[in-house]
């Protein structure tokens, strides 16, 4: 009889997720049946996006449910196998859920090289994180060689890759991010231009603007909030803005009221787009083979923050918004 | 010796514009140089969009100067030529100053056909106002069949065309307006499918949810501010919004706030773009094409709000920001 543990979603968070949100319990495993496999997860990945899951607002993917596990991006390893084509030892990458082992139907399942990638790097540079970067960046920024490009919230997981891009196809990049070591790292480890440190600077406008003098045409948003709106004055004509996240927002518990974007669209005809990675499903495989190419060429670096251990996931959850993490968030189990 | 009356700009408003920020004076005509023409002002245009340029703060065109005349579209007469191709008693139209007369070079007019259409239309669904609508809901808001359009300002200038343009390419339109009188004519006249008077509808959202059955894919903006936040609680994967205009906070002294916008962005893969007409200005002659041709298969109505007078021009100007107009405000000189 093997047995799992399970991370279960024990309350809805009111505004800022706490450990008491999450409960451990420990179950059997069912039998495999046909066209299962029996997994051992080996990476976890947290992400900003599963707070919205953890309400039951409707969103672009439905709530959790209460007393059942969360679910997100993992690595795991192939212990038994009823399906064809996945083999004992194989890695896989699915949405699986927050279980030391669990059954699941192959389908939906993909295979991992773990020779041709740390395993991790699945869950970030070559997995959903690297391609949000890569989709948002490409179809809504539509970024040009000698633009500028800012990304806020750019020493987190796509953050990160989507500067990096940027200063492949040849942009300026400008990062926001909330601490010194994270800013120097920014331009020594990620090649960008410039970035400022949005706790310790006082007037954001006026730091984007000298950081930008030739104003901003491609801003790559993942907080929302004050900083956004700095951005809206320093915007240039037919400027672009990718919506891919509001995490300065996501634990307010009362709608969020920031300066009417409007006037600032019309006056700069402007766009803002929001989009989930899965838009652009069709677009994946081009996605991950050019993440991979320039991976290998040494052009992208795979950040990441790892924390050990099954039971610390709620935990590295929280800390995604305390800003604790460079880079990819994920937990090795 | 010929003279002219002329409005000018006396003070920039701060707040709501006033009478008092206009004032009026004659001068002489300066004698015509070759490749100008002598005008007789016909019709005059007040739009919203003016009350920008009588501020200080940049956008897409230069503010006014202080004591120097408007300008904005006219209808004019020619009375004396020294332009080839211009011919005494030709109607032109063209950006052109508040005066009853002046001289303009030829260079930036456009003939128009008194026979073709009346005068007037020129200013309004054959002109630049009909050109917004065309080219917001075309290009922006990509409409398709079976969709669902909401407009607002719907009774105005562009909106009353933008509705039309819905209808006569099968979708389900929605305005909202400030009366019940406009909102009657936007079904009665305009074909829309329903009307919301914004002014006496206490929940806008659930308004627009009824109003709305099937959600809302496109949405035409012209006012911004509160009935736009509504409208984000209505909107659809993939919606599309198209920003014209944000009369509602014009007149704003301060930053207007509003609920953040990048959550519902986020959450709906939805986009926000501004725009001015000029932005797709090699399109325009496509767009007259098709306005004149709807226009004259009695698919499309000019609907016009006609004040008398020279010295009617500042308040049929200040009217539009009490909604005192329906469809095109023109003043015949």
């Amino acid at each position: 009889m093997i047995t799992t543990r399970t991370i279960n979603l024990k309350s809805r968070p009111k505004g800022k997720p706490e450990l008491a949100d999450f409960d451990f319990s420990t179950s059997e495993i069912t039998e495999l049946q046909e066209g299962e496999v029996l997994l051992s997860s080996k990476y976890v990945s947290v992400d900003p996006y599963l707070r919205g899951r953890m309400s039951d607002t409707p969103s672009y993917i439905p709530p959790f449910e209460l007393g059942k596990p969360l679910v997100s991006g993992v690595i795991a390893e192939v212990l038994e196998t009823k399906a064809k084509n996945f083999n004992k030892g194989d890695f896989v990458s699915g949405m699986l859920q927050w279980k030391e082992k669990q059954v699941a139907k192959a389908d939906g399942l993909v295979k991992v090289d773990p020779a041709a990638a740390p395993l991790s790097a699945y869950l970030g540079v070559l997995g959903m994180t690297g391609l949000t970067a890569y989709m948002g960046l490409m179809e809504i920024g539509k970024p040009k060689a000698g633009e500028t490009l800012v990304v806020s919230g750019a020493a987190g997981a796509v953050g990160s890759i989507a500067g990096q891009i940027g200063k492949i196809l040849g942009l300026r990049v400008v990062g926001i991010a909330g601490t010194d070591e994270k800013v120097e790292m920014l331009k020594s480890e990620f090649g960008f231009d410039e970035g400022i440190n949005y706790k310790t600077t006082k007037n954001m406008t006026e730091a984007l603007a000298k950081a930008c003098p030739n104003g901003i045409d491609v801003y790559f948003d993942n907080v929302g909030g004050e900083i956004s709106e700095a951005v809206l004055f320093n915007i240039n004509k037919f400027s672009r803005t990718i919506n891919c996240g509001s995490i300065s927002i996501y634990n307010n518990t009362e709608l969020p009221k920031s300066i009417s974007v409007q006037p600032f669209l019309v006056r700069k005809s402007a766009s803002m787009q929001g989009f989930i990675v899965f838009d652009y499903a069709d677009k994946h495989p081009e996605g991950i083979k050019q993440l991979a190419a320039w991976l290998q060429q040494g052009k992208l670096h795979n950040t990441e923050t790892i924390k050990e251990g099954f039971d610390a996931i709620p935990q590295a959850f929280l800390d995604l918004f305390e800003g604790k993490n460079t880079g990819k968030m994920v937990v090795k189990v």
